[in-house]
């Protein structure tokens, strides 16, 4: 498919760029910066591969992702100044990036003739655990685990994905709407803050 | 065997709710809550799977603990406030759970042809290593690390077991006997407050 | 091999030994210190293996290591204040150690038919990932991120073992040519006091 070879490299572009960020804001050196930016962006697909025991990993079997994920850290560390200028195109790669990461992973599910739920988790672990990964080796908590509606735009979009399974329509168109519900849901939750109950009264979180 | 189907799901009850509270500790949101407290449930497990390779890993293929997950992780929400009368009742869960892990583990190993020393380290992984991960998640040293005779419980349990390999027993009363030096060991550790002897002289840890 | 063997002892010794430092320096437990000292040691090679599905992990496989760090453990806390004494070893046995781990590491990816920046990859990755998960199990940055010439080195050596497979070359020389470079790099990086630029001016890093 053309059009997900295109969202998946603008996904892996918006990652390893999160992941720069994220180690130079650590104050890492050249070689840690790269190793973050990989990791954020191969990270969950890595993990989803395990689990399932799709082995050896994805990433190893294919080099345009190295390929992106090197050329954006280059990119990224000589315009790091500038890369505010781009927040809103990256949070727009981001955002259909995970819409595509989450249906490839609950197919993988469903190819490997797991349950429903399973699917939906390894949905969401191939769109999120990237940046689990990134947060976990820079020494943080993981930002999905405190903030904002991510991994949960993921898991519903999984669900509806796995739901469109039932009825007779064709991947790929089911592909494109679970991925719109994502994005729908990612888009929303940003424009109006919006935040999952939260069961503490305290103001620092 | 229906009994230790019960231990399994009073053990999977037990680590989820201290995932559950390690997890709100840190004021997580919902979803950072189910993740934790099914990490803390599954990870043990998931890497032993791994590392010996029995993949995809067990708790996708059996959707028993995905529920007791949720349903803990939700009872648990709601009576969080009251969950320290059950405190008492959770540490039991907790032993039992891992004196019944640590076994399991070890049988995976001597299943797959591997040397004694590594049956115990898989024994003591499935019992110990999802607290491990629940810690590094929520960005803490591990506490199995630093204090309590736990994981060494699990060791001695596991060696027991592989001792009584030795003789004409049948598994299930080897589970249960090994089961039970791991849980008598735990409950003597925790009433006369034993630890491991300590190399450092300074009051700090 | 005979001497790859004294070579990968000599490694595991020196990276245990960097395991127990840094749990003692966390005032770990015993068992704490065991399992760090472990996991420098066998981490790299575990997640190598794990990525390209050779499980069971190999490790598991060969006692000989896990004697060699049991034994290592013990020594080096019982000899704790006397290592300092044993700095220059240690880092010539590290040193060497991660130069046969970077080639066997390349050669596990050129076996499995992975791309030649795979195999680089994976060579680094065996080397250097141990104590990478040795700093996120004590809760720090990985100190391969930050400071010097480490990693680096390794992907040098693993690249230059890679174009050595296309002259006429047996790979036994191949592996001590390519080791060489990564000990020759290590040591002018050490002497010399050289780190990869950094892009940060301020002082605190």
């Amino acid at each position: 498919m053309q059009l997900f070879t295109i969202i998946d490299i603008l996904g892996t572009i918006a990652f390893a760029i999160s992941g720069v960020l994220t180690a130079m804001h650590k104050k890492m050196d050249p070689f840690g910066i790269l190793i973050i930016a990989t990791v954020t962006s191969v990270g969950g697909g890595t993990l989803r591969d395990i689990l399932v025991g799709k082995l050896p990993v994805s990433w190893m079997l294919d080099m345009t992702f190295i390929y992106v994920i090197i050329a954006t850290t280059i990119f990224a560390v000589v315009f790091r100044s500038k890369l505010k200028y781009f927040r809103r195109s990256l949070f727009l790669f981001d955002t259909i990036g995970i819409a595509l990461y989450t249906t490839t992973g609950a197919q993988i599910g469903l190819a490997a003739d797991l349950h429903p739920l399973v699917c939906i988790a390894l949905g969401m672990m191939s769109a999120c655990f990237g940046g689990v990964l990134r947060d976990i080796l820079c020494n943080e908590i993981p930002i999905i685990f405190r903030k904002e509606i991510y991994a949960t735009a993921c898991m519903v979009g999984a669900a509806f994905f796995l739901t469109l399974q039932n009825f007779d329509i064709d991947n790929t168109t089911a592909v494109i709407l679970s991925g719109m519900v994502i994005i729908a849901i990612r888009i929303l939750a940003v424009v109006y803050k919006l935040k999952l109950p939260s069961f503490y009264n305290n103001e620092d979180v």
